[in-house]
């Protein structure tokens, strides 16, 4: 933990050469058949896929919901899978937690200093009271939702304001009151043209971008949202690496499945810069 | 557990006579002089207010970001807390969740499975797929959040969409698509003729509205947004109550104080019907 967050992912991206960020959503009805679909599978496939996957990664977003299902047995094991984590990963809870003032702090509390997570992903909906508390912890990284990879984010994140769509708004909005890498945005794979339009309003921030791979994401979109000068952009990545094998041989099969998404993203950066 | 929640809630607001909702946030630094600040202060500051004055109160609404500043061990304190509410008691969570698909689905396995809560708040900045895993789950009180209590709510909540703003947007669209007391809306006290615009809008779904006590919210228009023909609403008070006294008489004054506002919900309620 010696660098900043910020320098680590720098670090990392330029060490595996590519924006991969491997998901962690372990799904216990989705697990490989020699696991058992409680809370101990849940576990070892986590970190079995870190271990297996990790090291082509240039962070690993883990969502909490999936060790929270099992309350705080969940949650110890949630703290053993981080602690499993090397010290120059970088690791983001995909909590998009949304709370205020004391509450947002003690979020902050739990997700920073005690599990020690390097970031953590936001709900915009209540505004600077709801972003602020993360933002007083120095260094972390926050990712603001603007525009999810979701069927139905359209119903609100779309609705015009101003002549402009809300998630636009929200990504204006994080982009000048907290001008600073570390503060980044979540927009989706799913809708590349919507994204080109908010890379292209907010060339600051990092970006998150998830929806590449099973969701059916435009990776080439992806990376190139995340080829900006200021910020480095990552592209998230869960499916398609941790559901690559159901059989016996699920680790090797994800490293292989997470070595090739590098590989593609390696390409579609090179393509960019040519 | 005899009665769905919605029915154990009218039964409880009829046996109280008031809509008062008992918030639990308990912030270790606010704790009275006797506790420790720390989990374990946290845990019987919790479990003696919920005895105090979850009598006099309709429905207990518990905020878990005050436990998971702890991480497992403050899951654990939740779950004994949870377990010493009656079984005539109505447990919504104050999560705020807002996610998707199959991490919703493991985030209502946690809330109403695991944990045994009878309803939960939810953001609605993802759409349908950030409640209908929730709304699955027959019987279980969903409150979205429309209008918050909080300072900066209006900026993305009060932005003009269509002519009317965000909050409307979100709560006609909750009113519409699950037209059922059971999924209800968050609209704060603290700002009453936004809240009267929603009341109109929608007169249907049952209300949770906080901000009354400490922040400044309007009690009366509070009560009046609460009493409705179809659905039990609920008046959210938490420091009010929970920080009536810092001394060792925290739990008789919490009890005191529990018991005047309902004096003065039941007082605003009878206006109403005069």
């Amino acid at each position: 933990m010696n660098l900043p967050p910020i320098e680590r992912l720098r670090a990392r991206i330029a060490l595996v050469g590519a924006p991969l960020c491997l998901g962690i959503d372990p799904d216990p009805s989705q697990l490989p058949g020699e696991l058992p679909r409680n809370l101990e599978g849940v576990e070892i496939f986590a970190r079995g896929i870190i271990q297996a996957a990790g090291p082509e990664a240039a962070a690993i977003k883990i969502n909490p919901a999936f060790f929270e299902a099992y309350g705080s047995a969940g949650w110890a094991a949630l703290e053993r899978v981080r602690a499993a984590i090397p010290d120059d990963q970088v690791l983001i809870l995909d909590a998009k937690r949304g709370d205020i003032a004391t509450t947002a702090e003690r979020y902050a509390t739990g997700i920073f200093d005690h599990l020690g997570a390097d970031g953590v992903t936001l709900s915009p909906y209540l505004g600077e009271d709801g972003i602020a508390p993360f933002h007083a912890r120095p260094e972390r990284l926050l990712y603001v939702l603007a525009r999810t990879s979701n069927p139905s984010a359209e119903t609100l994140q779309g609705l015009a304001a101003g002549g402009r769509p809300l998630y636009l708004h929200v990504a204006e909005w994080v982009a000048e009151r907290w001008p600073e890498p570390r503060v980044g945005l979540v927009v989706g794979a799913t809708a590349p043209r919507d994204l080109e339009r908010v890379r292209a309003a907010c060339p600051g921030p990092a970006f998150l971008v998830p929806g590449v791979g099973a969701q059916g994401g435009d990776l080439d979109a992806a990376v190139r949202l995340c080829h900006g000068e200021l910020a480095p952009g990552l592209v998230a990545v869960s499916r398609a690496i941790a559901a690559a094998s159901s059989g016996t041989d699920w680790q090797e099969a994800a490293r292989a499945a997470a070595r090739a998404l590098s590989a593609r993203m390696q390409v579609a950066g090179a393509t960019l810069e040519a």
